[in-house]
């Protein structure tokens, strides 16, 4: 049986690695509907070569365009076009592959669906991880994740029992600047920030890296996706990036995932779960070929934005949420070169300060902070 | 309830450490029975301890002598007395943590009364593998690795499709002459061999450490233990012995379980499996004050033994039974200081020149094989 899925995200770096998997495996997967953006050539090539039933794009417009061109196919459009391909009813998996917090209503309304998720969406889950997990909880919709790291945990978790672990492991490369001082960040450019040393990946997440407010969203990401405070999750400095994070246990054993940096291991791991099959053109890793693996304590004083994530999820409610919205304004208004790189930090750093947290917000509350923070941050430059 | 634990081999180095691990967990476990040497005094210590039921010693007159002092406990001995104690039919589980191939008889015997076993004595393994292995799958007895190396692979398996596997990656500290070239190996003595950079391990398990033949007993067991083709057994130099061993797969994922050494740890788990518990006074791993954890290629013209036993596994048949009982002898020598260390693999070679091999020997064959092996090596020298 093929497993039908549903992708949102199709033309971003995900996407693009979740539509390789599918088109290399033809006899298990099939692709039934997808979200894209602005980019409509790439939205007819996907269209033409996967022949999904439903796609949304951004602007009305294209839709209907597209819904000239292609007429066995029904084409949505914006926030409501998202929600249908999410909760696409024929589907058997979403992959949110989308970036940012857009993607919390449409996993909500997969979860609704009953609609097993790939989570690559790290943002929703920092956003609204209370709800998100609470609503999976209650539809028993598994969450399965995407990221390397969490992917990592998750099979280091296989056949374990999850009482017995004491620390979760996530390992940071370090990102594009690790080797330069807080006094030489002052002066780097977006291109610098972008030519990440590992991991081929969009750029928002290839910024959040560099600044390593990525492994704060994934420590906040780990923290609802395995139910363990914070106290028991630890960001470890690993250069190569080859052990992708690490499960600690009672009995001090360590389980840990390694790989050559592939994205589409984890996605492919999601999307068979829990049984695997062959990689398509992948590196096999081979540790006497790297030699060393490097490990170094992380260093709060020097990527400040970890300490702040690890204080947002602490106060948790709404704050993750805030921290989350002003990062991702910032991080666009650096790729914008309106804003040095530091001035990401410390925008969101002034937003949490600013902002008085609700313990347990409703998901309109939520979503208000969410708007709200944004408005801030774009009104403060 | 209490999980009910006969030990054989209680007075060496793995023994001692299943009987620490007994004392500190009396809510979990209890020493029903054991087996010992000629260490009276221990036996002694152990007796009026763990108060078991059974006891077997090596000689006769001790084990009256002892019948005498402990009115409530039976003693044994002998070949008999090991019997008694592997089926004792009070035990859940048997940690067979004797040296040698002395251990292939009472193991199917405990397999024959279904008692899962715990299992250390990686030469019966490599004597006995397929008669030992289809016993236990005929019986249905569980067969838990305790060797570090297995009981990470074991680990890794977790969860785990067992078709998925591609390759299993037995790490290698490389022993205490890693250092030192096949010329230097010419002159070293027993007490340069003795002395393991990582583990504290029996004298016999340091020295098949010291000429690699330890990894060569450990990949034939590898090979029976999770059914494997030699091909997709892989041994790697890693000299830190953090890594204990890797589990590759189809999708190039590859599941390691790391730890400080420490034997405890596995043994723990095999007596716990399929939960862990806390490992009382256990050092935690801390990868950051590691620093560096580092690889090699295995160098199969430097250790000559690791040759030796792929050869051996492949072969199959009587073949493994010969070496294993050359490899006895000869580091019995060795130790004895009769012969230089380098003659012990050429001992070995020199067995498994002059065998013909039996395809499929019976237990009688084996025992055969492994008693003139011996005499045959005693004779050598």
């Amino acid at each position: 049986m093929k497993k039908k899925i549903s992708l949102l995200g199709a033309t971003g770096s995900i996407g693009t690695q979740t539509l390789d998997i599918v088109q290399s495996n033809p006899e298990h997967f099939q692709l039934v509907s997808f979200s894209a953006g602005k980019n409509i050539e790439k939205v007819r090539e996907i269209t033409l070569k996967f022949q999904p039933s439903l796609v949304s794009v951004m602007r009305k417009e294209d839709a209907e365009t597209l819904a000239t061109d292609f007429p066995s196919t029904r084409f949505v459009y914006g926030k409501e076009g998202l929600i249908l391909v999410a909760a696409h009813s024929g589907a058997d998996m979403l992959v949110n592959a989308v970036i940012g917090s857009v993607g919390l209503e449409p996993t909500l309304h997969a979860i609704r669906e009953g609609i097993t998720i790939a989570i690559s969406n790290k943002e929703t889950l920092v956003a609204a991880g209370d709800i998100v997990i609470a609503e999976a909880q209650k539809r028993n919709v598994a969450l399965l994740p995407v990221d390397s790291e969490h992917s990592a945990l998750f099979q280091a978790l296989n056949g374990e029992n999850p009482k017995r672990v004491t620390r979760l492991i996530l390992t940071a490369s370090g990102g594009s600047f690790r080797d330069l001082s807080r006094d030489q960040l002052k002066q780097v450019t977006v291109e610098q920030a972008l030519a990440h040393p590992n991991w081929s990946m969009g750029n928002k997440l290839t910024i959040d890296s560099a600044t390593m407010m990525n492994k704060g969203l994934e420590v906040i990401e780990a923290h609802h996706l395995f139910n363990l405070p914070y106290d028991q999750i630890d960001c470890l400095l690993h250069k190569e990036s080859i052990i992708h994070s690490m499960v600690e246990f009672e009995d001090t054993s360590v389980i840990a995932q390694l790989g050559s940096p592939d994205m589409r291991v984890p996605i492919q791991y999601a999307m068979t779960y829990p049984d695997r099959m062959p990689m398509q053109n992948a590196k096999p890793l081979r540790l006497e070929e790297i030699g060393a693996l490097h490990f170094e304590r992380m260093d709060f004083e020097r990527f400040k934005a970890l300490a702040l994530a690890y204080e947002a999820g602490r106060t948790g409610g709404s704050m993750p949420t805030v921290m989350n919205a002003a990062n991702e304004i910032a991080v666009q208004l650096f790729m914008m070169n309106k804003i040095p790189f530091l001035q990401i930090e410390e925008i969101v750093e002034q937003m949490m300060n600013e902002h008085v947290t609700i313990s347990h917000p409703s998901l309109d509350e939520i979503l208000e902070i969410d708007s709200n923070t944004r408005k801030l941050v774009h009104a403060l430059v």
